[in-house]
């Protein structure tokens, strides 16, 4: 059994430390409250302000390590000592519901997640320059010279696996909100691909012509 | 030498005869003047108002063979005893100023184009079901219930080639205007790919921190 109703579409969301993809992110969901932002599980200990179930799920190490081998992990990394995870419960019942879903997280994650559901959508954001991600981080103030210049050091190798994504948004400086729009005009129009639509090509297919016309 | 500005994305249109796919492309037109809509060549006689270089370029059948000949068409077919056909160099030029550009053509032309340039975008547009369909085609009142009979059948035939086409758009009954909304976003959204945006990556790639970074 089939159901023609469209499944919701699974967007991962991936750019650089500095590229501004958070606030996209805020401004795509502010505007538009029809998509579902999973939140990641992690090991690792909230910081100040944080909220278990708002930034991250905060689970123990053993209970990460019992998702991993029970297999309900859409994926997954090791950072220095910790876990970070997107738990696949909840994101396959809101696709399933017809939500689109998106997740927003590293390269590593993203190549998993394309593994696993061929049909999602990889979008990756980036600042217009290397001068421009250089200007951001030096102004963000929050780094030292040395991680800027290990923040960037990362991006140039990042860049060449720019080419696996699906879709590149270039976040102009000021920009969030026309990137936000223009991340919303790409998942729209991934709802009218071909694949995601076979219930339309077997309206219009020949069984249904059955004792009419033959 | 690589120009940076990106080339205009080659969009194909095509759909069954009763889709409303002519509506669609005047509405579409009518709101977005960015697109240049190409105009087909063929050797049939012009009907009455119809006007050579807007409807077609209408030549001789012995000028369509010497074109095929020189490869200057980008797709083509015959019909009964007549050729149609698309040129290419306009095309061609339209698309290396950075202008999109829209052909409307049937599914063997469609087939063509995406062989020569796997990177058009090959859109389909129907109704919503086999049964709208031949309401619209009865509705129009200019065909005999034979030639209706067999544009269904057509039709039916020709909805197992959908799958070749990157997106299916349902045309609703007085849609147009939506439909043609969608095909603009979709087009839009398009200019995104990654694949059409390797300047971006170049910019952001490790060669251009030579010296300063490594």
């Amino acid at each position: 059994m089939e159901d023609n109703r469209q499944k919701g579409i699974l967007t991962v969301v991936s750019g650089f430390s500095g590229s501004g993809k958070g606030t996209v992110m805020k401004s795509l969901i502010s505007r538009h409250e029809e998509y579902w932002l999973s939140v990641s599980a992690t090991t690792r200990s909230p910081r100040p302000g944080e909220q278990d179930g708002r930034e991250y799920f905060f689970i123990a190490k053993e209970k990460f390590e019992e998702l991993i081998e029970s297999d309900q992990l859409l994926e997954y990394a090791k950072y220095v000592d910790n876990y970070y995870g997107t738990p696949l419960p909840y994101v396959r019942e809101k696709l399933l519901q017809g939500r689109d879903v998106i997740l927003e997280i590293e390269m590593q994650g993203a190549r998993q997640v394309k593994e696993r559901f061929p049909e999602a959508v990889l979008i990756f954001i980036t600042p217009p320059s290397m001068e421009e991600l250089e200007r951001r981080l030096v102004n963000r103030g929050t780094e030292s010279a040395e991680v800027i210049r290990g923040r960037l050091l990362q991006a140039a190798v990042e860049a060449r696996a720019m080419e696996e994504y699906d879709y590149i948004l270039v976040n102009e400086t000021g920009g969030a909100d026309d990137c936000a729009e223009r991340l919303h005009g790409i998942i729209q129009s991934e709802h009218f691909r071909s694949f995601r639509n076979h219930s339309v090509i077997r309206a219009m297919s020949k069984d249904t012509m059955k004792g009419e016309i033959i």
